[in-house]
């Protein structure tokens, strides 16, 4: 062993490692959400990282195909992992819809792989969390998603948040009201600049680029950023489309009511004809989802509904509806409003070790106070007592308990709170008692 | 679209998608798991899938070498998939360890890789959930990686089970006792095969493949085949070693009193000198673990102690203890003993639909039993009662809400108990009363 050359540990670029804190907090998003989710109804499943390259080929844009990390097996076979979740539910669908039944719910959190340029700060590797109802056009499959992204954010109670409500119909009747139904991709690309050039900047590009008449590009223009409250901007929306929006606007209506209906807060519900993004692959309602305290970080969760998720590999046609919590983007968030540790472990207590022939009596004690619902960690050696503080404030314990020699022939403890660095002499037969009372008194 | 041949939806040989049931078991066994590892300090981290292939090259032996998924990415870096968890975590711990401290401990979750034949049952995705504790030599480490291993078994609830014990140094000790320790890895490789060809096939193998003469042969197998309670098991080794294991003895005897002590029942913890598999990989403590129904699955928590995790990768040596949870054998164990739907969601109610455009209403009515703490699924469409109710089968369901069009004239709503498809007719003021009151009443 010691002749052989040491390797430099390193991970690849555009990969990383998740220390405690950040894994802690990683987990703490998931479980939020997955209790969410399953309290309406998702269930969970899951499918493999690698996938036959034909089926993830082409179903992403020519761009997402040349990052696909794909490559021969042992067995000849050409294969890739996956870049999304959505691809692999297409497939999954279209094998067990048989065995699943319509309407079939799904939750899904796993990694996926891109190949991206790490130079605008992406990431090769990162986790999605996808949930979605297959096999249902009924709206109340919409509201509910938006419900369920309602109660996703306030469950983490990360501060407000504004879910932004569009549906592709409205646009797609104004662009028929105004006669510009054949050009909508590229009036799309120009709309999606809006935050970045403003409005005066779209209407020259639509002009230019799209060759929409000054008239054409004002009346879209004014549709798309009418203000108001909800009822307000969908009355108005619906009269500047001269009907041709009414499927789209009716479609919001109920969504919102729907919303209402469940005692959503009006402020936390915005309907938005200016989203863009998704609306080349979404057909009906679109979701964007806002952090009120850093909307520049952008959506931390979007969605919509779409006509058809697996016409590539089957001819059932599966209409659905659902949204992706974007885990990255909410890790970057927690970092921001300095809340990383609000998704630490529950309160516990490091048992100091001070004596390491006593091993098994300190066992027993740590035993004890975990079968009285207390997380206990047991120091493994007996150190100096000043490392195995800091170690206990490194980990984030709130209390330390310390049982010297002298503290096991009276038959007594010391518990320590970490943060006011107080100790309370006890009888040990006090231990689990005094130790809820304190975890109780210092907790919130 | 419509001219596009389909794709015929497959998964890679050895690649399972995971449908609902074996996934809500899956995400059960491994929150009880994380659960109990957190309550004994343990904090989770994660690794990337992929590697730089000299990072994994050569730490598994030839045939994992071979089993690696192995390509060149997109920067021609020659890349791999993990193909364990524990070959990351040395080089986790190798390059953060001045940010980590020790005692480092931490728990891991993942899916691992391997080209295995597949002809043998094995997969070639599988999840991994391993927990170690990092740097610490003191043995309370290894009494608390048994004790979580308990813990753990205990919180499943799958059946009484038994953790094995067993310590490399009284192997060793026997060895140079007997004058065979220059002949070990050949010793192991013949004990390992005590269950399928007994005692005496490996005795005879002892003589004619490893050298041994029969006094040699008998004089070890003797030592390692000793019955009766462990203090009398570790009596006799003591014994028929002539002191050479005595450090191992006195290992093996600290984790069982300290397990004692911890009030682990004695039935459960059983000192097993035969154990052999492992041995060439762990230094001290080894741990395997079997469920007394089905024994036959093996073990289904392994692990032990090693000396230096990561000696490939830092000069610094981290000597350390830990065991690796078998979740699929786990998934298959629940599945063989019926208690697969154990692992299913908490109580829940379908609320039905009747009416399309009343369906704000019954979302309002849904995201009132959820607030008051149900977990409620909205059937999204106004189908016949027949299908809902099947599809509430299908979900696991315990009861259904039932409001048509004279409920809601009337103020009244029918609660259905699936189980017994029994209907008690209710005013809807008492609808979440009645829910909570049904199902703790069908609870157990």
């Amino acid at each position: 062993m010691s002749d052989r050359p040491i390797i430099r540990p390193r991970t690849l670029k555009g990969f990383r490692d998740f220390l405690p804190e950040a894994m802690q907090a990683r987990e703490w998003l998931i479980d939020t959400a997955r209790t969410v989710f399953r309290s309406h109804g998702y269930e969970p499943i899951d499918t493999p990282a690698l996938e036959y390259t034909e089926i993830l080929l082409g179903k992403g844009g020519a761009e997402t195909d040349k990052q696909l990390y794909r490559f021969e097996d042992h067995g000849g076979r050409d294969v890739a992992l996956r870049f999304d979740l959505t691809v692999p539910l297409a497939r999954f669908v279209a094998q067990h819809i048989g065995e699943l039944g319509v309407p079939f719910k799904r939750y899904h959190v796993g990694p996926v792989w891109r190949g991206e340029n790490t130079q605008r700060g992406r990431y090769r590797e990162f986790m999605q969390c996808d949930f979605d109802t297959i096999g249902t056009e009924s709206l109340a499959a919409d509201t509910e998603a938006a419900l369920v992204i309602h109660d996703v954010f306030a469950a983490l109670d990360i501060g407000e948040f504004t879910i932004h409500l569009n549906n592709r119909l409205v646009l797609a009747g104004l662009l028929a009201e105004l006669g510009l139904a054949d050009r909508t991709a590229d009036v799309l690309r120009s709309i999606d600049k809006l935050p970045k050039i403003g409005r005066q900047g779209v209407a020259a590009d639509l002009e230019e680029l799209v060759g929409a008449s000054p008239a054409q590009a004002d009346r879209l223009l004014a549709a798309l950023t009418v203000t108001g409250t909800n009822s307000e901007v969908l009355a108005q929306v619906a009269e500047l489309a001269g009907g041709a929006a009414d499927a789209g606007v009716a479609a919001l209506t109920e969504v919102v009511q729907g919303l209402a209906a469940a005692d959503v807060a009006a402020s936390r519900v915005k309907v938005d004809l200016s989203i863009a993004r998704g609306l080349d692959y979404y057909t009906g309602t679109v979701f964007e989802t806002f952090l009120a305290e850093i909307p520049e970080i952008g959506s931390v969760c979007s969605g919509g509904r779409y006509d058809d998720l697996a016409s590539i590999y089957t001819k059932q046609r599966l209409p659905g509806v659902g949204a992706s919590l974007g885990i990255d983007r909410l890790l970057a968030a927690l970092e921001e409003i300095g809340k990383l540790d609000a998704a630490a472990a529950a309160p516990s207590i490091l048992m100091t070790m001070f004596d390491g022939s006593r091993s098994a009596d300190y066992v027993g004690l740590a035993a004890m106070l975990r079968r009285g619902g207390l997380s206990v960690e047991l120091y493994p050696e007996a150190k100096k007592l000043a490392s195995q503080l800091k170690y206990a404030d490194r980990k984030g314990h709130r209390l330390a308990v310390i049982i010297g020699d002298s503290e096991w022939e009276t038959g007594t403890a010391q518990v320590k709170d970490m943060a006011s660095r107080v100790s309370h002499t006890i009888d040990l037969t006090e231990l689990l008692d005094t130790c809820r009372q304190l975890l109780g008194a210092t907790a919130g």
